[in-house]
């Protein structure tokens, strides 16, 4: 295990049976609260982002989407592209419906967020399903860009998010 | 005006009667999507943390306030804590209702987030009425932590938010 992975699994704690029975909710604000932490996890992520290669813009998910996202669009030197729920975004929009862990959601983005063509890098803090993502994905479609990767702080394996995402790629810097 | 007020009236755009008629809504995606006026603006806030003097921790409110706090506090190297709505938290919380804007809402911090005594600067994308930033300020004395400043990207001067705050101190990149 490598010293960035062994730093998540000390301050990412599963709460149990959250926000439903047989759930594990891996709570990421021990982690947050950690500058040194915090910071190292940006770090990684940066260097799995730019493993992905070229990117012209960061797409990250509401909220958590949020806490990783501008760090890494700002180290990479691109725009920041906010996705968020339903009725949040007060511009012309793209609109997608979609499946995910706990029920169902709308994701909407901005018509005018992308150049057309724009590689996109997506953002969330966890894989799970990859309802989420297939989204994002769908969004930055009907915008005419192009989903290079998916980049994620923990992915949970058992539940396919990456064999749902393929090909687009998923890099992770935890999996469970 | 200076660069950095310039550059903030550029990028923001207003949103004339949304959410609501009558409202003018500053929407902030443009110069989300702007990697050098985004990180001018970081570096502004910033700036304006170190004069609110030493902070502990850097609190940020969901969902925009999580597109500036986070990379404040790394920057700062202290950790950020999330105030999040209703629901969206998984552990022990504190929980504090308020009037905002355009209706009534919930917030919510864990517990453990802040440590007793704890000196913490509140940031969010704009100071309206300042409810929100009452419910945080509230959150943080139910923990035990002293607010030393709200830091804000926008302030808007009619809505009465400062006056409202007072004697926590504000400040703001740009006022309209």
């Amino acid at each position: 295990m490598t010293e960035l992975e062994s730093l998540i699994d000390d301050l990412v704690r599963p709460i149990e049976d959250w926000p439903e029975p047989g759930v594990t909710f891996r709570d990421i604000t021990p982690l947050l609260g950690d500058p040194a932490a915090y910071g190292a996890v940006i770090d990684g992520l940066v260097a799995l982002a730019e493993e992905a290669g070229p990117v012209d813009a960061i797409l990250g998910i509401e909220a958590r989407g949020f806490l990783f996202g501008p760090s890494i669009a700002l180290r990479l030197g691109v725009g920041f592209v906010p996705v968020r729920k339903l009725g949040k975004l007060p511009a012309d929009l793209l609109s997608t419906s979609y499946d995910l862990e706990y029920g169902s959601s709308t994701l909407e983005m901005h018509v005018d967020a992308l150049a057309p063509g724009a590689r996109v890098l997506v953002v969330d803090d966890v894989l799970a399903t990859g309802g989420t993502m297939m989204a994002a994905a769908d969004l930055v479609s009907q915008a005419g860009g192009v989903v290079v990767g998916n980049l994620v702080l923990i992915e949970l394996l058992a539940l396919g998010g990456r064999e749902r995402l393929a090909p687009i790629r998923c890099s992770a810097l935890r999996s469970y």
